[in-house]
């Protein structure tokens, strides 16, 4: 194998790996300084460490939602699965459309999607800004799960999938 | 919605939510300070930017690679599919299996696993201590890529999934 087998550089070779690569989607809810709801998808969300609990996800500082994401704000994070697959999609479509004034609220008056498989309220702790992006920490404070088992929503080469065979249990 | 429907907290809160998250799984490889080959699974792998490219996963600084991943070290990223199942299992078992020596070798002569779908070659940048645990930043070089279309490893509940049905395109 020689250096030229690796004939993508710079973003088409992130590019090209990470449509390779398949990634959880979440929800995450905050408010902006004057209250208002604001929320995202995000691909990136995962852990970072059970003692204390905390959580990172990635995201662009010149996203609208970056200014908002400032220590000691909280936060609440919603796993997704193939019956909120149409949440996934209204917190990516536009700002005006993500929030329809009747979501439920949470510690802090983060809006709350009480659908969602899981949710973790919590509240920022650090930001690692990175280039024209940050690493954001999370501290988790609490969470609820539902009792019905559902099938997990995927992302993957840009659309939403649900998981399919079990092939092996990591025991 | 009360904050008593928020029922559990710590680390509980943490592990609850994340079994039903699911994600990728990608192989990492580096080499130690003597120049032998070390690797793990990691599913924390995710995209912190395209310009420049870069890359960060998660790690405990506890663990045995940890020493060996610092600033400019070269490192191999693979995702993984449902033909290479058997490389996530290896490389999350036995230390002193992970490799049976007629691995190819890349750039800095890291290991690398070639029946993977996609790899991508860079260098550790950062690293950000977070209590126990480090978010690691990666500067991409370069990758390469398998025209075989192939089933990305999914990771869910402590079991390998393939993706299923897609569910919709996010277009």
């Amino acid at each position: 194998m020689t250096n030229n087998d690796f004939d993508l550089t710079g973003s088409e070779a992130l590019r090209s790996v990470f449509r390779n690569h398949a990634s959880g989607i979440a929800l995450i809810t905050a408010l902006d300084s004057d209250g208002n709801p604001i929320g995202f998808t995000a691909s990136s969300v995962t852990s970072l460490g059970s003692t204390p609990p905390l959580v990172s996800f990635n995201i662009a500082q010149g996203s609208s939602s970056y200014p908002h994401l400032v220590a000691g704000s909280p936060v609440a994070l919603h796993t997704l699965d193939a019956n909120t697959l149409h949440l996934a999609q209204r917190l990516a479509g536009p700002k005006d459309q993500r929030f329809t004034g009747d979501e439920a609220t949470g510690q802090g008056n983060v809006p709350i999607f009480e659908q969602c498989p899981a949710i973790l309220v919590g509240r920022i702790r650090e930001r690692f800004e990175v280039e024209s992006n940050a690493v954001v920490v999370l501290e988790v404070e609490s969470s609820r799960v539902s009792a019905v088992p559902s099938k997990p929503l995927v992302y993957f080469q840009r659309g939403y999938y649900t998981i399919g065979e079990k092939l092996a249990d990591n025991s």
